[in-house]
This record gives structure tokens, sequence and C-alpha cells, in this order.
């Protein structure tokens, strides 16, 4: 994908976001991105392929929204991004030779976004692709569900350390008194520091998700975090 | 290695092509880099260090083909390339301050190979890295071997998804009625969707060689896949 | 990390040096980190965001020294790296914005490093940042020890391989007589390909320091290397 970029765009700036998405996990590929692109400079092309049906008839997409341009497929991994980018442009890649007739049927990262990203780059407007697409995305995130007690929520994304993000935002983190995963009450801390060496707690995180983790050491490992785990913040 | 190109070179830009090779696998990184490089702008250059033979009298090679050009190890990683970009012009790189006096017996790609790179893309003619080699190249790939019902093949590369990617070339792909591998015989797809979610089939992939896969799963792992498994394609 | 240093400095070249650190481990970002700064061209500015204390009040330093630019935590990661560049100048990062007010508690690499390191590329000065430090950093290296026969060192670092990196420095190698890991004595060697394949021995590295490896095989894997693990070199 790299080589295509820079054959139609040579002077291509190309940044690695994550290699780390469980394979095939659109909700997890979603999170990532939506925590990377607002700190990216305006304008800037993602470009994102997880894509568990290359080779069938989903879309492939190119919009642009208010902060940032996409690339990928309608698959529900850039759903959350343009909600927050909103309101985009989006448009289906259908136009030869933006969607080529000699394609492979298992690397369209290759064969269909990456050239799309480049030739964005270069300046071609969206127009260009394909017809201009007027109704909702999917959109693959769950948000948290609200009880008399708690907001019942999950984990969206396990990162390179084990700590568990989930779907629960920092703005729930000044009403509550605990936070519970894997049949475990966790206290509630400022800084990874707050427990001793080994033991598990819950942050407010640094992609406006609370956090579960344990102090140098791995929850994934100690609670058997794995993304779709029930988490639970109980209401002070 | 990044450090001392940037050292030589300051404004080569430099793209990873892969970190994922199982480590001494020769036959491996060849076929990496063989799919990557058509992909890529002409002339840039290849660098390719996978040399369990450091620090011995193996050659160190600088190579000008028709489309690219190459530095790396005379252990057959360069030969399939060569073979596909030729004819090439092959140098031994023995001429000091090329070929070092003081390196270390273990990171030729540090002391050897990256300082060739940069300088080959700084626009030193291949002659000043040492004499012309006429000789042919070792060639580490083994071809299918055909026999009156089926083409006996192999596994090349297990990639990221643990799809298994053979040595049978996708020209073999509408003469066929099966393929089977692990002694399951495998749905011929025309993409990863054609069968259930966690079943295994085989397509014809995306670098020109028929592949072994699981839909949302990983052939790795249900089918035991590693490189040298055989696989056979049978005739329709 | 990489979208906050191209916001900032948009000309910026951004190079990794490795995402295979041991997480929390200081020791081996600090050996990681001091084995690639001298191939890096002059006044090039090395990040490092390894980093257990993110959210305490250890300090985050900008520095200067001879040959490069710095900055990361003040937790040991630093401390080698100084001493082998001083005399060093260096700051703490104290002053807004350079310390922002709204910071989280678990990423400093976004909302401190990064943005410490792209301003410094836009020739913000180290003044700017907070006040410079006269007192020691702290350095995580512990020195090998010395016997009437023998240097007791330890493992400092597993790299990809499985080679197990010492702290025994490559200027003791003329004085050897045999290297002693996992109870197992090792021959001392000029190139891996000195034992036959799956065969363990002692070469001394690339990084002028003492390797125990297993040719085409894994010493993590054979001899159950890990970092700390006390390795022998024996008089001669």
């Amino acid at each position: 994908m790299r080589g295509v970029i820079l054959s139609i765009c040579p002077n291509a700036r190309l940044v690695d976001l994550s290699h780390e998405v469980t394979p095939f996990h659109r909700e997890q590929a979603a999170f990532v991105l939506a925590q990377a692109v607002p700190h990216f400079p305006a304008d800037t092309i993602h470009l994102v392929v997880v894509d568990p049906g290359v080779g069938t008839r989903r879309r492939a997409l190119a919009a642009q929204g208010r902060h940032a341009r996409y690339v990928g497929p309608d698959n529900g991994v850039l759903g959350p991004l343009l909600d927050w980018d909103g309101p985009a442009r989006v448009h289906a890649i259908g136009t030869p030779p933006f969607l080529p007739a000699e394609r492979s049927a298992t690397f369209h990262g290759r064969d269909v976004f990456a050239p799309a990203a480049a030739h964005l780059a270069r300046g071609i407007p969206l127009d260009a692709f394909g017809p201009a697409l007027a109704e909702d995305l999917a959109r693959p995130f769950e948000a948290p569900v609200e009880t008399a007690e708690a907001w019942q929520g999950q984990v969206l994304h396990v990162d390179h350390f084990g700590n568990l993000i989930t779907n629960l935002p920092n703005a729930l983190w000044p009403h509550l008194e605990a936070v519970e995963a894997a049949g475990r009450r966790l206290p509630l801390c400022g800084a990874y520091a707050d427990v001793a060496a080994g033991e598990p707690g819950a942050v407010a995180g640094s992609v406006n998700r609370i956090e579960v983790f344990v102090r140098e050491g791995s929850a994934r490992d100690l609670l058997g975090g794995v993304a779709g785990m029930p988490v639970t913040a109980f209401k002070a």
C-alpha cells in the first residue's frame, strides 16, 4: 500500500496509526481511529483497512469532514468518526479508474483504498470518485446502558499494555463510586501509581474513556480482559 | 539502520516493508519483497537484511534491475527479484569504505547494507562498491511439481491474518477442481466471504499466488499452517 | 503522538526506534536508546516514553547534549545517554504552555513529551521549557562486578531474535576464556555461524556488549533468557 501511494503521490507523508487491531474487529478499529484523528493536522487523509467483507459488494467510501478526510470500507469503521466530524460529504468509490476493473479479491487496501487516498492527496475532488451518499452509515459502537444505580458498559479495546479501554465516557467519572470488571470492585484512581504494583484500578483515561488497568502489569492477563467484556460503573 | 541512512543521505525517504518475517527464513523474506517491489516507484532502493550468515564470508550485493535497485546479502533473498527484474547488474560490496574494515560481526544491516543503500541513494555508481558479478545468484523458491492429476505446492509465507500463501500461481486457478491442505479438501472461493465465518477455503490471492484462508479466522491456527507445509491443487 | 508532533511542526521527520521494549522496563529502554543514538544525525531529538510513573509528580525533562537532544521522563531512561553525551544541559519541563494544565493522567507521551519535542524541533530554546537542573539524574544500569576470576554481569535486553544482550562490554573480550549463562559454558565465537545450528555461543556484539545467542535459534527459548539473568565472563 505504501508503494502504491508513493507511486501516485511521491511527496505524500505516511504515518502508521496502528498495526495492533485484532483482525476483523471493526469496533476496535473505529475506536483506535477516533482517538487519533483529532490530534492530526487538519485535512489529513485517514485511510483504514479493516475489511472482513473484502471482495463482496460492500461499498468503498471517500469522505470529507470538517476536520479531516477519510477513505475506507462502508462497514462501520468510519461511522463514529463521520458523526463527530460532520456534517461530512461522503462519496462511494465507484467510478473507473478509481474503482479499477482489474482488482484482486482479497486486498482492496492495495488496489482500491490506497490509490483513492493518494489521488485525494493529489487534489482529485470527491465528486470524481463516485456518487454522493445521503443515507446513514453503519456505526459499530454501542453506548453504555444506564440503570438506577449504574452504567453498564463494555471493553472496546485492549491496548499494547493490556489496559482495557471501555465505552464509558470520562464525563461519568465525577458521578461514580466504583467500577467493576471481572467480578472485582476496582478503586477510582487519579493515576496508575495510586495502587500498588500488580494491583488493578480504574482511571479516567487519555481518550476520554474510562480505563481498567493493572499498575506495571496487564489487566488483560489479570482480569482476562477482552473486547466486549462487561464493565459496570456504579453511581455514587 | 535508519540513523545510519539519514546520517549519510538526510533526505532519504524510509518505508518499512515488514518486520514479520520469521527470523532466518530467506524464502519468506524473498516472497515478501517480491510481492511488494512491483508496486513501489521506479528506482526505489530495496534493502533486505535477513542474514543468518552475518559475519561469515557470504558476499554483500548491490544491484540495479530494470525497475528497481537492491542491497542485501547473497543468500538467495534477492534471487527471485533479480530474475523478475533482469537483466540486472549485480556488484559485490567489497571496496572500502563501502565494506568498512571496522564492522561488527553480527549487524551488517547497520554496518554494511544501510551505508551502501544510503550511498546508492546519493548517486554513488554501482561500480564504486566492488566488482561486477556474472554468475547466477541463489534462488530459494521451489516451483510446484506437476503430476497427472495435480500440482504439488507448499506454503511460502503465513501472513499477519494467518493466511497461508502458497507457491501455486494464480494462473493455475481456471484449471482447478479443488485445493487440499492439512488433509482437508477446500472450496475454491471468489472472496473470503464465500464461506461461513470460521470455515476454510482457497482463493486466488492478491500476490498472484493461491492462498488458503479461514473466514474471519486463522488458517495457521485451524489447519496448523506453517511455511513449508504441502498444499495440493487438483486439476479439474 | 505523531499527529501532535506534525500539528506543531509539519516538516518534522519521524523515525520509530522500537516498539519492542517490555512495558515499564526502564533499563531496557535506556539500553535500546543508548545503542541507537550515536548512529543518528547530530542534533536529532530523541523522544522516549517508557513512563510507569505517568500522572505522578515525577519530572519531565528536555536536554541538549553534545551530539543530540532528548525529551522524556526523569526516571532513569535518559541517564546513561546524558552521561555519554555530556556535559548536557538539562531542563525540567514545567512552564505553561509546555507543561499544559489540561493534561491526561495516563498519556503524557501525547500531552507533554510529544509537544515539547515538536516545539524543540521548531527552535524553542531549552530555557523556555522550565528551570535548568543541576543535580544528577537517575541511571538505571548496573556495571558488572569484577572478582578474581570473572566479571559477573547480567542480561540487559532480549532482542527480536532472542539474543541476550548483556552489560558486559566488548572491551573484556580479549581477556576472556569463556562465558557462562543458565549453567552452560558457552564458546567464544567470532560470528554466529561458528557453532552448529541450534547451538548456543557468546559473541562480541554490535552494540559494544557481549551477547549470548543460539545459531538460527533463540537464546531466550533455549536458555530461558530474561532481562536481569546473570551472565558470567571468566578471565583467561
